[in-house]
């Protein structure tokens, strides 16, 4: 084996990196680019690359390419492998790849998966694809994609697929290993081979790293074991993901109420749940509905964007309000307008910092109702020293600038009682839901934010009114 | 099989939940309930429950309780089981159990672990525990955690293991079935088994469902993959987690630049290493330095969670000292002193949804410099579209609070030009990071936020200044 021939990762990288160079050298002048490039000799040294390529790593060039060179190489893609690719690229891109499809090949590309594949891309198909691709399954496979597409996507259901390797538990391990001989190839992340009875019931699992140290001699129910992590298909799949990472598991059953396996669930499903679960939780925490294409158009861009500008120019409106109330305060002593933007600014801060801790606590399930009044006392508490370290730090700064202690007071004052409310509701809030059964995580940073801005000027100014005008 | 002793992971969970149940009914009275409890036969009860339990469960409800009441559960843990737990629970809290240890449990509990292990818990134990440690182990474990303690923990050299089960390539397989009937127990994960030479170099790697189906007469050169995904000790830990994502891997070689084969890393190091990186991204965006104990001493978070604060003000003072500017203006038209927020509010909205968008798609590897010009273009029209949009929307609410056509002009095209800035460092300030080998993630949020709040006030007010006054 070559140095060369090897398949290190950072070659790939390299490999890809090339590809995208190839079209992105000058990238000044694009269309004159595909031009001379695209339709030229270089096409067929581009398409020679792609055929090397791991469907992942074509996946990740498409989603990195502008929209006409994107197409340009989706052209290039043999047919034969647009269905693997289709399933590997964000769903934003999808969309933009099937858009670039006729009906005939979309068929054609879909008709080599998978039935969990099939369902995976169901949902982005034209109805009367899927209708025609239908008519084209076997029995089961079209009861399988029924099955996948009848949950949820957060379930298990929607995860699983169909590649299982059964046996029966009354046959030696002998007979197992020529069974396993007949195949051409084991499916991927076989690590346990499931044991069932006559009615496909579940009666174990037989790791397959057991069938190899165990003696040929061995009945598959003396070696079996016989109580493994299952799940059903109904289970969240967040649920399934804490367990393949607290069990390290590769693969597990799927079994239904009646006992009977249904599926497989395997590691990389789990890891692709869990790396777009952290990216949403990222998106959103930003203000963005969904994950975007890159170079989507400036109209889908703006479409994912408004709902959450929307939602903070009511809390903006809110708090602008607040001020108005004051502004006979402020026509007074304009120095409560420079001031005042700090105070909310800090409390919103570490209100998000409280919050933030909690609603995750909750997430892992370490934080209970329960553990209300611990929690209030230590983020009180925290809040309180905050308060005065940073409250003293700007009174002082304050009295620099305006050379008044009562303002540098009231300051240091609005301050600590605006960090006491942002830890208060940033406990209170969460548990709160938790205790009515709502998502702690949802909208929780614009909500503190909002509560600790209008808080933060309505307790300044409010302090600055009665006591030094 | 029963249904009742089927380990699904909800049966576990309810364990789990009894378990807490058990220590938390009568929160309010925790010192006599510790008493009347623990003390009591009750203690043989929980005792018997943490036994069934697996290490990471024990770890969860660990977690979850207050630190009498953690330290009172980890009394009850057998110390055999001492090792494994504390690889699973969080730093946070790891230290505090080992806090509660003297040297010889230390000693005792860590003796039990694997090399890997080791050096993952060595950082946190006193340094002489860790010296005697190193005495007790034979050479070649020594080297091992040696080996491992000299990677950076951001690198495949500190997450792989040593369980590697390795074959020459001259052998046949059925040769190979026999050497692994000979182990007890293969090593967790085994999906692979690597083949060296004489001198340990890697010839390519035999996976177990190969070896399940091919002939027992093949040698083992003919049927290996020869072109395995490596890695090196010293590549990123991140990158691996890309390659075990994109290209399913289970198991994989880390193997160093003379070819020799020096380790394993497994999906599941992996998948905790990418929960952990998600985990410590959402808390940073937050403002928490780090993972927090959330039963931590209230001292413990305000060290956590100051330094977040100490930026936020510096921020806020400059943003303060830019409406300083403008005092006189809002003494004479006080209603700037209620609209400001809200230009500066959405314009950091808004730019943290771009630089949001561009940093991942810095980090996935879609955006590169060439991009800029593209993606500039695509951004400002979003800006500039939702600049109109949300100017106009606001101007109207203006007029009708303020009645000034004037007041509501100059609001609408602050607000354009806000949206317009934060667009243009949404994409400027990464992309320069990027080009400058700086890391586009660090604070951007933070940085963003600062421009768009003192940048909205300076453009709402500076153009008060001119065209009202």
């Amino acid at each position: 084996m070559s140095e060369l021939n090897r398949k290190s990762p950072e070659r790939l990288q390299d490999r890809v990196e090339q590809v995208l160079q190839l079209l992105h050298q000058g990238d000044s002048d694009k269309e004159e680019l595909l031009e001379t490039f695209l339709q030229q000799q270089n096409q067929a040294e581009l398409q020679r690359l792609l055929v090397e390529l791991h469907p992942a790593d074509v996946a990740h060039i498409l989603e990195s390419l502008p929209l006409d060179e994107r197409l340009a190489v989706w052209q290039l893609v043999r047919f034969d492998r647009d269905g693997e690719i289709l399933l590997e690229v964000s769903d934003a891109v999808r969309e933009t790849l099937i858009a670039d499809m006729d009906n005939q090949e979309i068929i054609a590309a879909a008709n080599l998966l998978d039935a969990d594949e099939l369902a995976d891309l169901a949902p982005d198909l034209p109805r009367d694809v899927v209708r025609d691709l239908m008519d084209l399954l076997d029995a089961q496979q079209r009861e399988r994609v029924r099955s996948a597409l009848s949950y949820d996507e957060d379930q298990v259901g929607a995860l699983m697929d169909f590649d299982m390797v059964t046996i029966r538990d009354d046959v030696t391990l002998e007979v197992v290993s020529r069974y396993l001989r007949r195949f051409d190839m084991l499916p991927d992340h076989t690590d346990k081979l499931f044991v069932v009875d006559n009615d496909g019931r579940l009666q174990g699992v037989l790791p397959v790293k057991k069938l190899l140290v165990s003696s040929p001699d061995a009945v598959v129910a003396e070696v079996m074991a016989a109580d493994p992590v299952i799940f059903d298909p109904q289970t969240p799949a967040s649920e399934a993901a804490q367990a393949f990472e607290r069990y390290d598991l590769v693969t597990a059953p799927v079994v239904d109420e009646g006992g009977v396996l249904r599926g497989r669930l395997t590691v990389d499903d789990v890891l692709d749940y869990i790396r777009q679960e952290s990216e949403t939780d990222a998106l959103n925490s930003a203000g963005l509905r969904e994950e975007e294409d890159i170079f989507a158009s400036v109209w889908k861009s703006v479409r994912n964007r408004w709902a959450w500008l929307a939602v903070n120019l009511c809390t903006a409106l809110i708090a602008s309000r607040v001020i108005g109330l004051f502004e006979g305060a402020i026509e007074q002593l304009v120095a409560l307008a420079a001031l005042m933007p700090i105070v909310a600014g800090i409390g919103g801060n570490s209100g998000n910092q409280t919050i933030t801790m909690i609603v995750r606590g909750i997430a892992t399930g370490q934080v209970q109702v329960a553990h209300g009044r611990r929690l209030l006392r230590k983020e009180t508490g925290v809040a309180m020293i905050n308060g005065v370290c940073w409250g003293l730090v700007l009174a002082v700064i304050a009295f620099i600038l305006y050379g008044s202690v009562a303002l540098s007071v009231v300051l240091m004052a609005a301050m600590f009682l605006n960090m006491l409310l942002a830890a208060l509701m940033g406990v209170i809030i969460p548990l709160v839901r938790l205790r009515t059964g709502g998502d702690p995580a949802l909208g929780s940073s614009v909500l503190i934010t909002a509560i600790t801005d209008s808080g933060g000027f309505f307790i300044f100014l409010g302090l600055a009114t009665l006591f030094l005008l």
